[in-house]
């Protein structure tokens, strides 16, 4: 039997003892190492919430350093990996005390819940090397080439407040409270180090298993993502592996590791749910019902970027989001998507292009979240022409963004980015 | 085999025929009554989503009429009521049609998701009958006594843009997509008859059947509700019926409804996060962990509100939530809470009492949605009182606030609230 306080019980063994009124000391328990169905592993050679199979849920923090010395960042990151590695096994994120007369080590909110395939990814923003012109922890010569400070794109409305950032959790869960309640933890951690900048919650829809799921304009979002398992194909041409993951060209420490690109994305969803189906395929470049290239049966179909109907016109347009988003058009540029809706309520709006209403609107669209292995050669090669092509920009508005870098895996007792600490 | 364009062919049945690239015309199709096993009954003696088992994520809407006239009043209700009966099924809001070059009756980002036990619950604030001194709709004589203007409670930091509307839609489903999905296509509904006014998202936490959740303070949440199962208790002495639905009392039209209280209520983690387990219980009157009445052993223990320690001090304060909420000291009163959390990310926040951080915090806290057939015996004799003395008002700030009228369930073909149009 577990002992309910054990830093290694799981949240279902701690609250069913619990529930039971059973009590017991922490001190000696032995340690269970609880894998459940639900828990997806933290230790390995990548990070997870990049390769695993994609949760429903998100929340995402950016946070800003306060941290005055450089070993004040590496014990933030120490504790942060290690309240990680008990939060994604269903864990307190520290052993629960049996005296309540003391703060606890967490908040609870998710004593008797599963793991729910929780990730913790961390990333590191350009001010971790340096920031408003000072090298505050000795590290600016370690900032990667690829680590670049993004490009203004075209249309860009970017909010500082839902910007940048110097350091960032990824927490993606099947729960939501899992999610939110991990951060909260490691946030918590952070007191005197790092303050909150922003934060956003997204989810997907429950699609059943195998299918492509829907985003909020009703198409089906993703079909052309390299996946790892998945041989190439003509559409994407490259292997995950190597559209993902940082290698040789990165420095030591990177190994293994991803850049992630951010983006909050508005759609103006009143404007697009009163548009004529027809139009809507023509500005995506897919049918909607079935995900299959214009012109084409099948979802999976290749696009087939230059073919013209019986008048000369090309069948998928010069402007579809799909043609300017393909590999073959973007010198084989690719990125794993790995995006979720968000939903924040109603705001109000004025329309700065038709329909030009103002009042009330949603304030939901996509949380865009990408991976690649560098991001001149990923996101920034294929956005900077989207940007200023895409006829689907006539329904978006990009309003907030970063870019971080994200350490590979972790192993045994190492903490996340270890590496770049001790290279330099 | 079902028509896949049929008006009640379901989402899957859609899907998967569309899928395969089958089309058929949408005329004559035969009516497939499919109510799968996530589908909630739309039609009944009450409105769906009250008595409800909780599903896990809400997506409420209020909304401002701008209609001239009665008769659009009704038809715009007519028409969300005939969408929203379709819907909770798995349908699209409208037959969806071949032809892709016009505005589809759905907007198709559902297309394949189970019905996820849709209920879509509709509400009147008092603006449908009196706004601005102008009785619009010859409803004025209508209005129920107990449809009151909501008194100022102490300590009430409301944001009209969070507050009040003319109409309220409440959509429960266990998946957030397919929530907003029903908002969307019942707001569309109402262009040009009513406007958005505010929207709010809310979870829970994914707890096993048969336990009560913890809501985002870590306590459990909802263990002294009323239960449409279970016999009354020492501390719920009225039964469900009696509690939530509008009996003889109130006007004709509205037997079997319930009044809504909506409140947004923002709590103040980060502070909640640094105070010790015992003094949590102090302010919430229950053991963190067992959920169990402070003293006692078990969660469903009767709360002993006389007992005193050693030193003649009340065990459960004066000041505990518990003891503010509880029948026994609001004459009998109970209503029927059926919250969500929310998290609405991070804004800047300067807390106006200790520990008076300022800086970026969560904006997360309670969504309380609260059932009653009278608000004046219901919610507002409960909280007057609560809002001067709940020791836990240190950490909660309630920044949006509605009352809304819910007429009762949906007969045949009729709308909802029909018999109060028809009465006037």
């Amino acid at each position: 039997m577990s002992c309910p306080f054990s830093p290694d019980a799981s949240r279902r063994g701690f609250f069913r003892t619990a529930a039971a009124g059973v009590l017991a000391a922490a001190a000696g328990a032995p340690a269970l190492a609880e894998e459940t169905p639900s828990s997806e592993p933290f230790h390995g050679p990548h990070q997870g919430g990049i390769a695993t199979p994609q949760q429903k849920h998100v929340y995402f923090v950016a946070l800003d350093l306060t941290a005055k010395q450089r070993d004040d960042v590496t014990a933030l990151l120490r504790a942060w990996t290690m309240a990680a590695a008990r939060l994604t096994r269903g864990l307190p994120a520290g052993p629960i005390s049996t005296d309540v007369n003391a703060v606890a080590a967490d908040g609870g909110d998710t004593i008797g819940l599963p793991p729910a395939r929780l990730t913790l990814t961390f990333g590191f923003g350009a001010g971790l090397f340096m920031k408003d012109g000072r090298d505050r922890y000795g590290l600016a010569v370690r900032r990667p080439a690829a680590l670049v400070d993004l490009p203004v794109f075209h249309g860009d409305q970017l909010d500082p407040a839902r910007s940048g950032g110097d350091l960032c959790i990824q927490a993606c869960a099947d729960d939501p409270q899992v999610a939110f309640h991990a951060v909260r933890e490691l946030v918590r951690l952070a007191y005197g180090r790092a303050d909150l900048r922003w934060a956003q919650t997204g989810f997907l829809p429950d699609t059943p298993a195998g299918e492509t799921g829907r985003n909020l304009m009703g198409f089906k979002d993703g079909t052309n993502n390299p996946h790892p398992d998945h041989a190439p194909r003509a559409d994407v041409p490259r292997r995950f592996d190597d559209v993902v993951w940082v290698g040789a060209e990165g420095p030591d420490w990177l190994r293994g590791g991803s850049y992630l690109v951010v983006r909050r994305i508005r759609i103006s969803l009143e404007h697009w749910d009163r548009t004529e189906v027809d139009f809507q395929e023509e500005v995506i470049g897919r049918h909607k019902y079935s995900g299959a290239p214009i012109g084409k049966a099948g979802e999976f179909d290749a696009l087939d970027l230059a073919s013209e109907d019986q008048e000369g016109n090309l069948v998928i347009k010069e402007t579809a989001h799909v043609r300017l988003g393909a590999a073959a058009v973007n010198d084989g540029a690719q990125i794993l998507r790995r995006a979720y809706s968000y939903n924040d309520g109603a705001n109000f709006t004025a329309l700065r292009w038709p329909p030009w209403r103002q009042g009330m609107m949603y304030d939901a669209g996509l949380f865009f979240l990408a991976w690649q292995r560098d991001p001149r050669s990923g996101f920034i090669k294929i956005f900077e022409n989207m940007s200023r092509m895409d006829a689907l920009n006539q329904f978006t508005t990009h309003n907030g963004s970063a870019l971080f870098v994200c350490p590979g895996g972790i192993a045994g007792a190492d903490f996340v980015g270890q590496r770049l600490f001790e290279a330099s």
